[in-house]
């Protein structure tokens, strides 16, 4: 998929595309959210091409969600640091990691992997919720309609 | 990408990744949950080549997200339904739109559309909350742990 495809798309959800469309990317969010910061530790973690792992970095960078710092001059060493708008994707990520575990295992099965809290270590079950009411989506009540005033 | 690369995954992200980063993917599913459900309906709303919607809509049959069903027999004519599975993508989809509402469009700005309550007409504003105790996450606090059991 070309990445300019849906860049100027009046639904955010397109928008969004764009960016996770880019293969590696959601991985590469998750693993910086976790704490990962360096390109070598991506790399041996993911097991990504170095030239796929460097190209989903720099546009990262480029679109805002990490910035390059550096880290030590002698010699010059780089890491990657979630901006705020980066640590925002954790709403993503959270909402995938939710669906592919209600979903994309077997029954009775579940991942062996489960999201917690730092502190509590309580496991973290993210939803779905509408910010005004507390209550989940249902897609049949849902529809798209032109902002007022937009 | 590969569409099997992250399909064993342990980690539900990396599994929805899978499907999501099939460029198209996330957009078909967002009209699909806006009600369509034909071909020619998806192909002339997205302009999204044939062969391509052909091999989406495919692999959302094949991995259980929609149903193919026969609506007319002279001639033989099949609509996409969505199915719990796909319906429940919802979340994500949701989650999207409110991380792309929120940062990809430019400071002061806003999406020209907007979700809203089918009956009641009221914007709906998605968000990721923990489900034990209603709080929106907060990427600083959570790990991912073996889950016990598992």
């Amino acid at each position: 998929m070309g990445r300019t495809r849906f860049d100027k798309a009046p639904c955010p959800i397109a928008r969004v595309t764009d960016l996770v469309g880019d293969g590696w990317t959601p991985v590469i969010l998750r693993d910086a959210l976790l704490g990962r910061t360096r390109f070598e530790d991506f790399q041996t973690a993911l097991g990504v091409p170095r030239a796929v792992l460097a190209r989903r970095l720099a546009r990262l960078v480029e679109d805002g969600l990490m910035s390059r710092v550096l880290y030590e001059e002698h010699p010059p060493r780089h890491e990657y640091q979630l901006t705020d708008k980066g640590r925002a994707f954790v709403d993503v990520l959270a909402a995938m990691w939710r669906w592919g575990a209600d979903w994309l295992w077997p029954d009775g099965e579940r991942p062996a992997l489960m999201l917690a809290n730092r502190e509590t270590r309580r496991e973290v079950r993210p939803v779905v919720v509408d910010e005004a009411t507390g209550e989940r989506l249902d897609a049949r009540k849902l529809r798209v309609v032109r902002a007022q005033g937009a």
